[in-house]
């Protein structure tokens, strides 16, 4: 028999303890062995609950248990789920998690303690939610050179951004809409600033790469600015807006992750995840291209993978499946956005002298309206990008939008 | 140092070792040791090779060699591979297969033998080629309950529809082109009849629902008979049609696979896989929908999946991944594929009468033109359909073709 607990009874707490309920026969005979519940930690009570008897307040209780076998945290935050977290993998308790927040702040430290431990640290549904992406990378991939990631990562912003591609609606009504739905918090910052899609390529970075990337070396960029306007061109174009988080290994051996709004061009199969979905593909020199795609968030979701994992540490709780990054003491291997290259598409308003800037630039001009002119360029950096638009500022147009488009 | 031996230097054997020396590095961090290729198992001479020194003629060199902790079989065909393979698991020696003949005829056996050698038999590379499908459905799908399995499983059928939707070829010019390109056989039967893409959903099937699902249980229809009329007039509608391998789970306990051409309505992302890309889309209670996509066939995507496995295989090589299932004395947990229900697309022949059936099945007219009245059906059993079918003939008109929609 093996006995786990559950650390916060949220969203995906509260799903873990249902999903295993509801599928206890089928996940012991998966992980061979008899498993059930025996704690829940919350500082809040819940009376009634039918778990009721399993609720603790401390984590004491749960670490001097030398029943407890593995932990899923579905706590959130850095603390004190990072406190909670050493005490059980210093005990050789494993932990799976679904905290992206943690991870991508501490998860050099926390696999390593899990290593020396002899236990195991698992973070699966700290991206992608439901879509198995940590373990195909780490296992499945393994022969690869990864050359780069890409993803659609947050399922907020993708649902606002279907909603301007498919029915015209504006960001603030759209977002508005994701609101009332219960997909964008009140506070709606951390995804449509792109602060949620940045920490999960972090954590994608820093398992491909082997080396922690922190969210504050990674340029992020929100979609607050995309304009109806410009979703619409370029849906005419051929390729759909999407919040786009990447990272990509360059040939100086530094690695370039970022988030930012890109055009996804349809012949690439993003362009069509829409609504509340995720996806991430992955480019290597065995595969090829490869993509996962599934909900990446809510309670059953999230659930699954937290799960997947706790089956695992069950399962093979003598192995230690070192998925380890190195810590870093710098931001050196992190490449400046501005060298990232990538055909741009402009919006600029119209004049006299701005067709003269295009065509020295290899534009090719794919709407033309008294509103302005929209082209997109050969393919160049960012660096280069920022003189064009310097450029046709100078020449009394004014730059409304530049976005990149996606190649991977 | 641990080292491996390849068997069979065909396509994927030598795809293996290319990939193996062209990542070694990598992928010797990943393994945690050292590894180096130690033979090549081949009847053939390949003088000039590089790796001509590795090449043996024989399995016993292989498996009397203690040095060998790992083996991927690349030959294909169930014999001489099925000895070969018994004779590498009664030693402990960890087999990885891309031999989706040999694990849909004798699976049941190999993983048995492979436990009970406290050693693995992997197949990672037995379904959708470079894809990670095997051992996501195995481990992070583990605490859903999985309703059913859709999937475009092999390349070249998938080519060959592709060229028809978007390029209006007819099947002969389209299959000719696939040959040409090296996507098609000479003798195309395991493709296009769908054998190929039967073995396939049988594995998943076996995996899944625990029980060995012999090819010869499974309804298979190729699409050698799809027109290019009814390719057309379904895209105007709203989908595609792929050549579909599913499996789902039947209230009555039993499971239902089966491989036809399928009409995948354009809000499926399969719909939208073209080419010799492959895709597989999981649902579960857990996680909703789940979709990997990526290169289904080819020399390095298939590698990458062997050797994926062979690391796995190196590296917990005390770790016994049981992907278990039971042996099937019967086909009685598969149920008759004329109980599957789907809404039925047909296209028939126009007379007077017709359209009184047509409205008496709830069938709705999608085209109309002197070649054929084309309709979907409200969702019925291939039984059910059957019998509009013989009173539209009865009515003397003709059915060209029936095709169901996909769900999932």
């Amino acid at each position: 028999m093996s006995k786990f607990a559950v650390l916060g009874y949220g969203v995906v707490g509260s799903g873990v303890v249902e999903l295993f309920y509801k599928n206890k026969e089928k996940i012991e005979k998966k992980a061979g062995d008899d498993m059930d519940v025996k704690y829940i930690l919350d500082i809040r009570d819940f009376p009634g609950n039918p778990y009721e008897s399993k609720f603790v307040k401390t984590i004491d209780a749960i670490v001097n248990d030398s029943e407890i076998s593995a932990v899923a945290e579905c706590m959130g935050g850095v603390e004190p789920a990072f406190t909670f977290t050493k005490q059980c993998l210093e005990k050789g308790i494993s932990v799976s998690t679904s905290n992206k927040e943690l991870v991508a702040a501490k998860g050099d430290i926390l696999l390593k303690l899990a290593k020396e431990n002899n236990c195991n640290y698992f973070f699966e549904a700290s991206v992608g939610g439901a879509i198995p992406i940590i373990r195909p990378l780490h296992r499945c991939l393994a022969a690869n050179s990864i050359d780069g990631v890409a993803g659609i990562l947050n399922g907020t912003t993708n649902f606002i951004l279907t909603k301007m591609i498919e029915d015209g609606m504006k960001f603030d009504d759209a977002l508005k809409l994701a609101q009332e739905l219960g997909y964008a918090e009140k506070n709606p910052a951390a995804d449509i600033e792109g602060h949620d899609a940045c920490r999960k390529i972090c954590i994608i970075s820093s398992l491909v790469y082997g080396k922690h990337v922190y969210p504050d070396s990674v340029y992020t960029k929100g979609i607050t600015e995309i304009k109806l306007e410009d979703v619409q061109t370029v849906n005419k174009w051929g390729g759909a807006i999407k919040l786009i988080a990447k990272v990509s290994e360059l040939e100086n051996g530094k690695i370039l992750p970022f988030v930012m709004p890109m055009i996804v061009p349809f012949e690439n199969l993003m362009s069509h995840v829409d609504d509340v979905f995720n996806a991430v593909m992955v480019s290597g020199d065995g595969i090829d291209k490869t993509l996962f795609y599934g909900r990446g968030a809510g309670k059953l979701p999230t659930a699954s993978a937290v799960l997947g994992d706790v089956i695992e540490s069950v399962k093979h709780d003598k192995t230690v499946f070192s998925q380890m990054w190195d810590s870093s003491e710098n931001n050196e291997f992190v490449e400046d956005r501005k060298k990232y290259e990538a055909v741009m598409y402009f919006r600029v308003s119209a004049n006299d002298s701005v067709k003269a800037i295009i065509n020295n630039c290899g534009g090719n001009i794919i709407d033309e309206s008294a509103d302005g002119i929209c082209f997109v360029t050969e393919k160049m950096s960012f660096e280069k990008s920022e003189v064009v638009a310097e450029s046709i500022k100078n020449s009394g147009s004014e730059v409304i939008s530049i976005i990149p488009v996606l190649e991977i």
